[in-house]
């Protein structure tokens, strides 16, 4: 029986029972976090082999003779460039392999687009009395914290079961020239987990902007990352360049979720017409990446077959975790009226949106509780949920036992948030 | 006897015994490269232990118990801090720890400063109308090229045998509100191998500039470079606390030159005020760089004094190199009258000056013999040497026998352009 068609007495009833379970689950002292997209120590055990992938200097060498151990080859080792061209969909040649963070080659792009503009834009972005982004939401606060830090305005974009509202993009960026970029998590969305579909893709590769230095950042991170079913996702460079609109996009991913997170190896992919200028600005920032850590992936994965092998064990290692939370949402909240969720096939995330004004609530009960979640909040722009609904719940981390206890925790301060929300009214 | 007292006939007939000799060697069809400060193969083997310093898993958690193989620790692994610290005397708190490349810290110390400002700055230097620089000349190009591109006007400063021209710098950045930083590289400096003397160094801990937003920026590339003789060099973080004048500078250094070229871990070492900027800003840039990387050095290494130790093996495979170079400039031009140099005691370069107005030909005749030199002008900004006479030598990477050859070309084409010049006055 949905919630809000309890009475009353039924409602202090319920809140009796629900604070008695809470205070005993509180008194439990536990410590779990469920707070970031960290995978678990024995997904990590799965890339050891990088650790042994070079271990003799006759290995240092590319196949063009060149000894990766000395200065030099800033775009990265072709070896990888073909591995993860090939992975992506995109030209070797149309691929920068870098250093360990995509993160910072987004940030980076930014920066050097605030501060040079970019190919097309006649004014630097900082140039500019005026900055505008959309933003999905809810959305990746790593990406909002890089606009709020730049100054950059955020326009929240409503998500829905195919991707962002693109009627609203559309019209957004053919009459506000202001609007200079969009963040985009095209598969396995942080933290919802959609996909977009074939049409919201090609409708963005054929945008059409009143700015003339717009960029989609295409945040690719979790492309092959399946857990219960491989989504299709269609090819931004393909559909960019068919639609004679290549320089529309830069897209980014990394190893990160792959191999070792924060100690593998970043991707940009683009046009010809963004790598060259990616690389004029490159080349005085840097000489070169790590080319040996670059090497040690080629040599641990072999070939572009075998990074997709690989990740089917990173998602036997989260399918039951998404599974157990998703059971548990499915048993606790059914037919309650009090939380709505999508079940995820890959990714690293579950989105949770409870009834509107209870999310600061129930992420404090829960810190009480000993459970950390992402900040309520966190996947808004500024942090402000204006609904104060969504909460991100990261379940890769815990071991199955730690995250059925966290979420059993999440469900009964949901529940009491929910109560207590309904009695006030 | 010099040059210049030479009669018109004899600088004829020397000009056709060089000529003839320029044109023997000319036909032995050379391809040798003295360009840039490359480390010989040789030298890269010696730190091949690199390699295999992490091969168990068991080797990557921290003494604190921290697994370094997933995400978070943005400002390096406490151990790497802890020992690069104790090498450059700097506190491990005062230490961050990066990825492979300081050219790249220094870059990113730039375009942070240009869109955010510093401490202690009322306005980012992007947001001024005018921005200018010190550069010790004859400098390194690549300091350079970040200044050209950021639009930065860069105003020459004498180097002279203890440092910078110190009474210039200090007239400069007391009257000039626009002078927002200098470049250093205090210690065997590219590309005279000069270290800068302990007056210089207090006395630009001493700075006192009208801009509120100035910074040194002390590129300490070689600090444990030594070759011949391991020279000292003040600690200009423990100078600048004495001057309580400690956020004046942002010093850089790198493995590069000590285990992998580029393929080794950065640092910057700087004020409690100036590292905590660094990481408020950092913090929206990345999530950390490559612990792994990092743990493999300490793993490497074991102790700062290891450090040392291994530098005297790099100090061993270049002294030949160095001493060839200087003794065969010794035996060539002595009494000449038409170059200077230094024999530097550490360091990756040899500056040569020739006769006003020959560098840019040297430079083009050396080429045309199959001998590569770095660009005449690159060691002054903008390309520009206002006397075309400096020449950089890197004589790292030939082989010595490559190296003898090399210089032997390099001096005929010396004086060849010195008796032209003489015959053209």
């Amino acid at each position: 029986m949905k919630y809000s068609e309890l009475s009353k007495a039924e409602l202090l009833s319920l809140k009796e029972k629900l604070t008695a379970e809470y205070e005993g689950l509180k008194a439990m002292g536990l410590s779990l976090d469920m707070s970031r997209g960290k995978p678990a120590p024995s997904q990590v055990d799965i890339s050891d082999g990088i650790l042994t992938a070079i271990t003799d200097t006759k290995d240092t060498r590319g196949e063009n003779g060149v000894d990766y151990r000395n200065y030099g080859i800033l775009e990265g080792i072709p070896e990888i460039r073909e591995m993860f061209g090939n992975v992506f969909g995109v030209p070797a040649e149309n691929v920068i392999a870098c250093g360990n963070s995509s993160l910072n080659l987004m940030y980076d792009a930014i920066a050097r687009a605030y501060v040079f503009g970019v190919p097309g834009g006649k004014t630097p972005w900082g140039k500019q009395e005026k900055l505008k982004w959309l933003c999905p939401v809810p959305g990746y606060d790593r990406h909002f914290a890089i606009c709020e830090r730049f100054g950059i305005e955020m326009i929240n974009i409503e998500m829905t079961p195919t991707g962002p509202d693109m009627d609203k993009i559309e019209e957004l960026v053919a009459n506000d020239e202001t609007i200079k970029g969009m963040w985009c998590v095209p598969k396995y969305s942080n933290p919802q987990g959609i996909t977009y579909s074939d049409e919201t893709v090609r409708r963005l590769a054929n945008l059409k902007p009143k700015a003339d230095d717009f960029r989609i950042f295409w945040d690719n991170a979790y492309y092959i990352h399946p857990i219960s079913k491989d989504e299709k996702l269609l090819n931004i460079y393909e559909e960019a360049h068919k639609a004679s609109n290549e320089d529309i996009f830069f897209e980014f991913s990394s190893t990160s979720k792959v191999t070792y997170p924060g100690g593998g190896v970043s991707f940009i992919f683009a046009s010809k017409n963004n790598i060259d200028y990616i690389k004029k600005h490159m080349t005085i920032q840097t000489i070169s990446f790590d080319k040996i850590q670059q090497l040690r992936h080629v040599k641990f994965f072999k070939t572009p077959e075998n990074v997709i092998e690989h990740m089917k064990k990173h998602g036997a290692c989260l399918k039951p975790k998404f599974d157990a939370v998703c059971e548990t949402f499915e048993k606790e909240f059914t037919g309650l009226g009090i939380a709505e969720w999508i079940n995820p096939n890959g990714g690293y995330f579950i989105s949770l949106d409870i009834m509107d004004g209870c999310a600061k609530k129930v992420h404090a009960l829960a810190k009480a509780a000993g459970v950390t979640l992402t900040n309520a909040g966190a996947t808004y722009p500024y942090g402000n949920d204006p609904r104060d609904r969504n909460l991100r719940i990261a379940p890769s981390y815990p071991t199955p036992e730690e995250l059925k206890k966290a979420i059993g925790v999440l469900c009964v301060c949901v529940k009491l948030a929910a109560v207590e929300k309904l009695l006030a009214e």
